[in-house]
Order: C-alpha cells, then structure tokens, then sequence
C-alpha cells in the first residue's frame, strides 16, 4: 500500500546587467518589482553591506530618493546595515538581524528583501530570505567581481556554523539579479582582482575561448577596464548558470560539483587564515595547486600548466600560501590533507574532485594521492619565486 | 542585457504503509534507504519524540536490533531523544541539538536523518535536515493520527521565532514518509481523535464520498478500530497529496491555501491558549468556525451546517473553546479577529479564506466580515450545548 507523491517546480529568474541603478532615471528595479502586477504598493526591505555603505556614502539617500519617486513600491523600514565579508556569515548575529526586520515590518511572501553587498552578505541575506515565511522574494544586487560573476548569478545560500563553512543553508533561486557594473569602480585592488579567479575556473572547466579571452585581456583587467571587466562578468555568469541549468542537477543531489574546481583547498586555507585570505585569493590557489597536482598525476602536459599559472600571475594572484606548508616549511601541512574529507563531507557520498585535462575540459576523479599533492605544493613553491612581483 | 536562468526540479517520494516496521523481518526502511544502491554501508541517525519513547519504551532496542541485522546501514549515533509537541518548536534548542548530532557524526548528503514522532517532532527536525549542509536526506516515521493523514505527507517543515507559528522553515519534499499504523494504538484519546479533523477538513474541500464515508464510519473512528483509521490515513493523506501535486502551486507561491482551511482561526486558538489546545482540536473548532460563518454568509444551507457540526461532535470534537469570546463572555475575542491578519502575513499577498459552498466543493473569499464571525461564535455556543457529551 503507497502513495506516490511527483511533481515539478520550474524556476526562473533574471540576471540584469546595467550601471547606475539608482539614478531616479532607471527604471530596472521598479520594473522587476512591479512586473507582476498589485493593486497595492509592494514593500521592500533593503539590507545593504557596512563595506559598501562606507565606501558610496550617498548610497542610502539614492535609493531613498529612488523608492520614493516610484509609485507603486515603498520602503517597509530605513534599510539595514550589516557588516560585510565573512564575518556576517560567523554567527547568527547579522542573520537574526534580518530576520527581525521581516518580522518587525512584516514583510510577507509577497513583500522584497534586496540585498545589495558582497558573495558572503548575498548569502546570509539570501538564506534569512529563504526561510522566513518559507521563503520570502528576494532581489540579490552582487557589489563585488565574485558575487556579480560567481555566486551571486547562482541558487545557493548559507551561513557558517559549528565553525564549519556554509554548514546551514539551502537551494533557493532569487526573484532576480541585478549586476550593476558601477559598483565595481569602487572596490579596493583585492576586491576587484579576487572575483577573477572564478572565471578562470569556469574558463578552464567549461570554455577554451573564454580563457583565450581572458589570457588576451589580462591587462586590461588588472588596469581596470570596466568595459573589460563587464564582458569577463557577463561570460562567466552565463557559463556559471548554463552549468547550473545543463547539469541535471542544479540543486547537487548527486557527489560531481564541477564549479567546486580549485575550491577544496580554496575552503581549507580561507578557515586556516581565519578568512584573512578571500575566497577568491585562496581559489586562485586551489586552482593553481589542483593544476599543479593534475600535471604531476599526468594529466595535464608542462607547458598547459604554465600557462595557466601565468594568467594567474598575470591577474595579480598569488599563486602559494605559506599555510600550504606545515611549521617546518618542509612538508605539506597535514591540516590541508584535511580539507579533502571535509569537503567530501559537505558534498555527502563520495569524493568527487574536479580536475582539469586541457583548458575547457574537466573530468572527475576519486581520490587524491598525498604524495602528488605534496609535489603540487612545491611546485608553487617555485612558481611564486618565477612569478614573484 | 539580461541572462535567464531556467530549470525544473522534480520532486519524487512515496508515502509507504505498513504496520511493525522494525519487526526483523519487515524488509521496508531497509529497502528504503539502500534502493539507490551504495558500495559503502549508508549512515542513518534517528530523532525519536520523547512522548512515543515513554510509551514505547521498548523501541530504540527494536531500531537497534533491527539496524544491526542489516548489512547496508549503519547508526551513525545513539537515537537522539527530543522533547515533542508544539514545545520542540519553540525554541531552538532542540533544533540545534539535531544539527549537532548532523556534525558530530558528520552525517553527509547522501546519509539519512530519521525522525520518528508526532507532527511538531516531524517538523522541527525536517527543517534541521533541510538546512544542514544545504539538506541531508530526510525520512519521516509520523505516530500520531494528525501527522500521518496530514503534516507528515507534505513537504512544508519549520519552527516558530518570534513567537510565530511556523515562522522559520521552508519547502523540503523528504525522502520517504513511512505510516506504521501500529503506532497509533497506543495513543492517548486526545491523539487518536484530534488527527480526524484533516481528514473532514480535506473531506470538505475535496471530496463529499469521503465525507459520507466518515459519516458511516465516525462510531468505528471513535472506538479506535485500526482497519477504519488505516482508510480514513490512506485516503486523507491521498487527497492532501494529490492536492499539492494537482495545486500548480506545491511551494504555495500564490495567495490561496485551501488546505489551510479553518486553519486562521485554529492557529490563533492554539497561541491564545499556548498550546493547550492540540492543533487538531484546534483545527475542528476552526472548521466550525468557518462552516457557521458559510451558514450565516449565505454560503451554506443550515441542513448542511448542521450536518458538519454533528460529524464533528460524533468523531469526539468540540466545537467551541471560551477564547473565542471576550472575558465578558458578550462579545467576540479582538485577539480572534487579530488571527485573520496573521494569518494573512504568514501567507503573504491579499486575505485569501477558503470557504465550502457544498460538501466536497470549495471556493475562496477575499474578507470575512466581523459581525459574521461574531454570528458565528455565537452559533457554535450553542451548538456546544445541543451537542454537550
């Protein structure tokens, strides 16, 4: 005796592209908003990153200026400032703090949350949004490289707990996007050059010519082209989603998490540096260490591994972190080796790592040798003495 | 310059009857958790309601006996005992003592979480399987009468903040749903009866064979005959099924839930009596509720009121509860009317009441009126006197 329970939920959202979101002439937001008709004006809450409310000041009378000349969307309360970067992610703090204001200014199913900031506020403010009310909608608008290029573009949310990354989260696809290219011209250096990295991983996972595209414009890139930094995030965020909807698995059920490239030392060395490292610094090194270690294991011939290196080196990455190695400076830190059971353990079942053949093409496999690894480290060893600048 | 991201998920689980599930030789939660094969032997933590373990003190033997005789599942842990009923909700204690036990015993992805319990037990720790590492696979063994025809078979979980029902959770289809109906024989009488009020209310909206079914079948129900409570779960939960598959809207995007019909009310007594009152029991007096209000409203012929009043009364129900009135006792509770708007911004959008027009045949309203629902309490004191037992 059973019932059989099936059915199917589609999901779909925009990813936008445009500059000067708030000028009182744009009409996007308002547009994304009201697009499915009310008979009352809607309610948005803003939640906007401390980093960049320090950095554009004027940001939160723009936006107050904004709402107010749009007929049909009104503020629920005076926006909330939450600290930005990883920190936000550490403790419930910042987190209970937009749950409050959902509560407070009773913002319903059908009310926004707009989270403007950083990958790390997107997540948390994405995830609060996801499961007050069960799910309430929520606009993401990525401040930085990474967020507008990576994980911003895509369906998953998250806070650290238990001091483990991204330990509490869900699959929750935003209401939209909104890439707004002028908030780029404000990052700090780190900031501006650290999201890069993810588009090299997707450049060497999925597409030869975006990294051709990429070997082509590493100057401009790292001289602030804006021009050129609006076609890498537009080519890496349609790769990223593509993957997200051509997987057959856009809410990883199954143990192959390919945009994971790079990323399992990546997690490893951003929890050993207490985050010091950013996620995109420490994924240019997990790339450069699994390239590295795919050349060892004999996948990837001399020449092909170098010149991935280069284009690290050539977007200002470094390449090698001294946590790579134990105390001594003689051996592999045994600490990373962690890394590769705590990542096998967030994705459940079996490793499943991510490497790399020829630019364009990945394949998995199971298991990592110690010793290979070992080789990869020193490898970078000397690739940061090549490299060094 | 836009980039559309668009995909489908499809949920699958299968609700499955049987009774002795953890006799040796019942081959189900077995055949459950290895049906997708695995070389290494599948990890499973149990969450067990405090309030079945009293009664069945035997039971964690019997899992533990039944588990060590399978070859390919293994305990990740000793069975995790959490407080049940709407207490386990409350606060987050017991939450996070699920999620500790998830780190602790680094239960993955592809591991199970186990929740054998009442509805509140269910959901509780639903959402902690939802949420960590971004949703663990999650089987539900519900024992009550409530959670086996209703909560149990859906795929809403959560747990209340702020002192709001439900505040926190999300949608998460489990794994598997199994009903032992065996559980059911030794609940208490509040138990057994208060689970029956789904199945009129899904009756109502869905399905006047059903109805009449009940109708023939409510002295069989109330002497605790298992055959009749077995029909009444099967085709309770097969329609609160069915409606969530047929709905086009199984994550309730939109503004109407007629399975939450006579639920404003219900979720309001239960908060204005803290919990005193069983949801069940809750339920049956909003039913009552809003079926005088139908009467009153024009909505419903009185033959017909009365005729749902006294099913609810033959099956053990009450239908008033002195909360509905002020402590003058001449006037309707305030607090009662304040339920409607709560109710609305736990919904999000416009007040959408489901109203029944003919038994088995629903329709949605878009206001209740206050001298209507006045009129309506009134009715139910003194329906409560002709059917006082």
């Amino acid at each position: 005796m059973k019932i059989n329970q099936n059915f199917s939920i589609n999901y779909t959202y925009d990813i936008l592209f445009t500059r000067e979101l708030f000028a009182p002439s744009n009409p996007l937001l308002n547009d994304v908003i009201t697009k499915n008709g009310s008979d009352k004006a809607i309610k948005i809450a803003f939640v906007i990153d401390k980093g960049l409310n320090d950095c554009q000041p004027e940001l939160i009378s723009k936006i107050e200026n904004y709402v107010s000349k749009q007929e049909k969307i009104n503020m629920a309360c005076p926006p909330l400032i939450v600290i930005g970067g990883e920190e936000t992610k550490n403790s419930t703090e910042e987190f209970v703090k937009v749950l409050s204001i959902v509560n407070d200014a009773k913002i319903d199913r059908h009310a926004f949350v707009v989270a403007i900031g950083g990958g790390a506020v997107l997540d948390m403010v994405g995830f609060a949004s996801a499961i007050a009310h069960r799910g309430i909608r929520h606009i993401r608008i990525p401040t930085t490289v990474l967020s507008q290029n990576d994980s911003g573009v895509g369906v998953k949310n998250g806070i650290n707990y238990f001091g483990k990354k991204n330990f509490l989260g869900n699959f929750a696809p935003p209401f939209a996007v909104i890439n707004d290219l002028t908030f780029l011209t404000t990052l700090d250096e780190r900031d501006w050059r650290s999201g890069m990295s993810e588009a090299i991983k997707v450049a060497l996972i999925k597409n030869q010519e975006f990294f051709l595209w990429l070997e082509k414009n590493a100057i401009a890139l790292s001289n602030r082209d804006l021009d050129a930094m609006e076609k890498l995030v537009f080519d890496c965020a349609q790769l990223h989603t593509d993957h997200i909807s051509n997987s057959n698995d856009p809410f990883e059920m199954g143990s192959s998490r390919p945009l994971d490239f790079g990323h399992w030392a990546a997690h490893k060395l951003e929890q050993l540096t207490k985050f010091e490292v950013k996620h995109g610094e420490a994924v240019a090194i997990g790339i450069a260490l699994d390239i590295a270690y795919a050349m060892h294991a004999g996948f990837l011939d001399t020449p092909t591994t170098d010149r991935i290196l280069k284009l690290l080196s050539d977007l200002g990455f470094s390449l090698f972190h001294p946590l790579l190695l134990d105390p001594t400076g003689t051996k592999v830190n045994p600490e990373l080796i962690k890394g590769l059971e705590e990542f096998r353990e967030h994705l459940g079942g079996e490793l499943t790592i991510t490497m790399v053949e020829k630019i364009g093409e990945k394949f998995d496999v199971h298991e990592m040798n110690s010793e290979w690894i070992e080789k990869a480290v020193f490898t970078l060893v000397e690739k940061k003495e090549m490299y060094a600048y």
